[in-house]
């Protein structure tokens, strides 16, 4: 039920049309977006222009491909994560003109459409395997239209090399540090700066690195005190909450 | 050392006091905060007026004194958390004009040196076993400057109480969700607004909720995107974490 | 906003003194519960007579009494749960008339005001340090108005002790099944006969029952399909189950 | 030892063809499902049109169709889970006029002998990846003979579309809701009715879901009292629930 | 229905007093322990002078010493296991004959009625701190009446303890081994003699012995092959399957 | 150092060919299997036609075929367990007249030098999935040289398959119990009989089984007293453990 | 059996007292410690003047003083570890003469007869609620003869204190580093020197350090190579590595 | 910023040609690398002819030739571990003078550049299965310089073979003992030497050894005090721990 229908309702009781019970009758099965879906639904990208995102493990390449075709009629940026090489060839059969990463493995159509915001995100991370889950990040936050600087391979194992770039780093206005292994990055880097530093733990790593478990316990147990962390591998979550902090600013 | 001292070994050098070599020899040694110290160390508190947080388990009620009266003559605010109650008549002793907050668990010296901030922040609870750590979260709020309005004990089993509520909420400019058991809350706040949100899981609850990792895991499973979590029942660490964003504002 | 507002409304549209747009402008922040309240809430006791629940651990004494007392201003039937034995003798000063069970560690008060239902609940449970759980589930069901037969005692180490009784067992309309240990005991119910079986592991046992995770794992994987799987000593669930179960028959 | 056997022993006491003390000695060793059979196993499918189910993994594809053919004899509804696409080619030529459902992974023999029953049951998911379970659980509820209605990806992110469709699902006599990752959905609507909601957490999701431990906890921990929990993936386990309840009604 | 009913029923029917068929009515619903009895149960203590055990924690102190009354009457050994200081006492003062053994934390009734058997067991410790559990397999064995040769605090850490003893050890006809922290001594002990060797996780040691579950593992994991586990401190459990081992032989 | 050398040293002191002095540092260094050789190694099938077993994980196919020749050159009995299907073929062609389990993925060489032992085993699974680590105990077990009797699929599902067999069952010597999922099936055979139980957990299942740490968990905290738990799949230590028990009758 | 006895039986052998056979006869059940001694136990303080330790927990007080009195006829230095504040006191009765250091909870008796060693250790923490542990190692260190520097409380949160102490500590011949939390500070010590750091986790921390879960996976996952990792809070263990480590150089 | 420059700012001071305050602005922005250099990374390799290592899994093949290009212009030794056999294939054909080892999985480049150093290594294995994490230790300890022995299949099982080499064992500087299953092999060594022990749990075994969990446990709970343990199949941080070690000797 739109404000359309709500309004004649309204009319209705004053032309006695209804009486007031029986308004009262249809008020009360009132579907919940008419009043509430501008409040509810103000986060999520109603607006022409503002990406829509598409998580791909769990769903058939077949869904995928329908949900991107839907989207495509919408004329949004549009982003598809985790996309296996095999669904990305199927893809660019279908979306010829979309951008593929794959290292990040994910797709991206009608960037055009995306507008350029305010803020600059730095991205940091430990090591060579860390590059996906960045890219991921990466993607998603050029989605989103922020500017971005990496700051690649810079672990604590060689601290000089985070050192030299400190500075820098702390130019940014939120610093997503990625980690796998121990996880100890994010930590340091929160030590240093005073900006929100969002900490992405990643599966990289021996035995009891446990797929990532070992480096998410190290950040959320970092004295670095207001470390904001997200799940293991989730570049895609880090970006996001970057966008909620500036966005909002 | 300090900026004076390296201007005298500059100013040696200039007149020949010590040559080159000497003074390479020096700055070899050049104990690292006396470049990196503003750098380093901006986000920490230096300034006048600027709280300090004493972490008390692990440390003896001596120890804990001693750092607080340490404090005292540095004419900062100071915090002090997790004070058991045998701990916080210790202190009340010493300290008789202190803030005492039982629920919180808080100590707070100096409240007047505090400077008002800008931003706007919201506490939103499940139950009312979450208040301890609320209140952790707002006395650390308080101390950083930030004015707060507390929603507590709407969670999701009563969603409209949430849902009458949400417009208010997502007035402020960063929202604070503590939630015990389930932990639901925050993904479903986070699915309702666009602002930074800070999810906090709490130790609260049955068997299973083994002590704040099934509330923990459901943040950062959440499919609302852009989640901040933070430690179990860090209600210090959601605050200083929302410090991190609005003092980048 | 209750019906009465809602009408008001209508009522000032219809009578010209609000205009269309000033309506809508109401009802746009209409608070949820206004339309949606007798759906959303229709499963909460919003009924005189109808039990109110408070779950002690986490709160206060003084929370707990004071919301006693607030729900004894309401004319219903109110059960706290985990109620510690100092608490309780607290709360019997207050509410001499209370009914205390220590092994349930429950006060009802109000229990005069309870409406007797039509189903009948079977509580079996493994061994005697099941009771405590049991008792729970059996001071929950009585306050929902069923009517309840305990088999206590009857685990698996002696299968005949069940066997003897199953026929028995087999006439209630719901059977909760409490076991710690190994908690195998739901699953050999669930296999001999049909009914809804609801399966409460409890915290009893060794090392490696590890509070209870041992028998909630046996219970998730019964081979026995189909047992309805509560949380970990949660008779108070395992009871709510069963209501939810019966009141839809 | 069938009933006439049983009957032939006191004939032949009767009869004096053997002493009391030696129908007393057969009796002893008198076989459990003599008497027991009929009681025992009432709940499993003896009486002709009940369906029979093979659990697949573990079995080889031999075993399997070989337990499918012994099926076919019986002429008995039969349903096979968690079926490889392999072993469905193999059980396709054997048995073409067989019910194959690739995303539920499910075969199903003589559906044409299956006798309708009363009961709706809903089932909603929280998203796409939700579906095979949600197809489990529906061919296994179909089989039982119950009506169903799908309400697919209505996960909590957009927190309206529950709600637009909350009011008819609380129509179902009962609810089964399937979600991964956070797994806070069936709290949501297990707080928004009162009908028995049977919880499926499924192994969707980032590193931390855990293969679906996340989402069990998450259930396990619900503040809605009283939600069914089953477990991970089980969508035959949670419509063998929906059918205890719904046949004992 | 004891023998004497089922006994009187075929009488019944000899003598023409009920029919054939009133007859199979009757034994369709004969409980299971009237055929079943010796069979199910002949395990279990029934014969004079073999002991029934209580296990304690979970039990109030009133219901153990109820229990334990009962068992008084029926002239058999009895053990109570985990028996707190506090019950001890209350217990002493009820039964002042009763055997207690402090470190074991077991109450022995009517030692007196104990019969010899034939077997020898070893009890093998790591440490000292695995004592009590060691004491508690000890008092159970003795009650089931076998003779006993304690080999206490022989751990790895000095294999030469170990390898002095070794053959007197391999002399018992089972072994029960007993070892905390990183529980290798059972392994070591295996490897060494072929008699069965029964091993006991004990909850002793620093963090990440986790409770027991360090050693659990590793005897589970022993490449010494044909290790029997129990139970983290399972004394009781460990002398119970030396009982099952020694009296079928 | 053998015997032989050992004696050859006393000789050398009693004949003054070496001072006491020299013999004395001689023997320091004397290898522990010297002396310890008989006493420490009587369980490792020194004797002729004792089985050899090659646990075949981990090694290449290349390691398993040189110790399976070094074996054939010993004359004795070898097992070679948890063989691929590949490893398999190669065997074969390298010793076609070896005996090939594909279910049990064993290899056994020289099958006829076993010799026969008095002890019954009987080998009880819960369901098919169980198969292949029955047959791998059995495998183990008829190469010990005991009789077997293999009763399959009567888990407590259905629990009077079970009881219907318990009697035959109970006539073993020592009772192997198999189960994956929520594994209670060794528990209730062991409340039934008074034999030696060995509980194997298989890694059988839905997700929470956890590859058969669910069934351990359950073995383990059976409230039947004095199972003997092995590792989860470890039908080899099974049928070890069985022989420890039965060869030392 | 010792060195006497052996040249005993050599001697016997020679004077022909005894035959060859009964000599290897008694030689084959000579205890393992006669020959072995030397070699086995070189590193277990049989020398005068060497340590030797009681770790408390889970020995009665009456054991310990028995322990502790027993050390005190062998004239050589003697720690307890894990000493409660309550033995403490009984202790100090027994003998007045012991050091006892509250943090550590050690006492250390006949510490004159330490002999100083060449070895420097350092001691690193993170936090002040390290400290026990690190007094645990200190003391435990210094009984070892060591001399020892602590660096305390310069956790990673504010780099620069670490750095500027980083020279320094990189004197010692072998650096223990001990934190809670997140853990990170081994890691990044091992990043900044070549010396072999050990790592000790201690049990500091909120929910998710998991009673130093949490920063024992972080040090076992440190991308600084070679990192010596000993068990949660385990001080005393950490010394006794440094020694091995020092004494064989 | 190079020492070079360093020496610019200093003289440029003293030529006058700026003033103090840009030479302090000038050090302000000082490279961290310039004064620390030296000391941060003297452990780093950077000498001509020491070692680079590079850790495969999560690199591209593309990433780990062109990491192994660069170092080939650096005229340094090079390592590169966890090769898998494909990319494996790919090297030999870039480097055809390289070293390859299928069962360490690793590539070293330049091993003529090498320089022998003057520690032994010991390096102990309980099985055939540890062969793959030994190897990797032995090609890392050789690429430092070091001389091994191995001790290969000497596990605790047959407690003899070790016995017969600990004196030989004992004769190393450092003993590296690697050991899955159970993991005990490692508290054994411990027990009878007292040189340094570095323990590698590998992530062989059945169930519960969980991928090397058990084995860690076990080496971390040692009771032979001092043990050094590294992350599971950590062969290369074994050899870097070891030369930690011997390089400070």
């Amino acid at each position: 039920m739109d404000r359309h229908r709500l309004k004649r309702i309204l009319a209705d009781v004053k032309a006695d049309e209804i009486t007031l019970d029986q308004a009262l009758e249809q008020l009360k099965s009132f579907p919940y977006e008419a009043i509430g879906f501008a409040t509810l639904d103000h986060h999520r990208s109603i607006r022409q222009g503002f990406p829509e995102v598409i998580y791909c493990p769990g769903k058939t390449d077949t869904q995928v491909i329908t949900l991107l075709q839907s989207m495509a009629e919408k004329e949004c940026p549009t982003l598809a994560t985790r996309v296996s090489s095999e669904l990305s060839d199927k893809v660019k059969k279908e979306f010829p003109e979309g951008k593929y990463n794959a290292l990040a493995r994910t797709v991206v159509l009608r960037r055009d459409l995306i507008r350029k915001q305010a803020g600059k995100i730095a991205i940091v991370t430990a090591g060579t395997t860390d590059l996906p889950v960045a890219e991921e990040a990466k993607v998603t936050a050029e989605l989103f239209g922020y500017s971005l600087t990496p700051y690649y391979d810079i672990g604590i194992a060689g601290l000089h090399r985070l050192l030299d770039q400190i500075e820098k780093i702390d130019k940014a206005d939120v610093i997503i540090v990625i980690a796998g292994m121990e996880g100890a990055l994010p930590g340091v880097v929160g030590g240093l700066v005073g900006k929100p530093v969002i900490a992405v733990p990643t599966s990289t790593g021996y035995g009891t690195a446990m797929n990532g478990l070992s480096p998410l316990l190290t950040m959320l147990n970092s004295c670095a005190a207001g470390l904001a962390v997200v799940n293991i591998d989730n570049g895609f979550g880090a970006a996001s909450l970057a966008h909620r902090i500036l966005s909002n600013q």
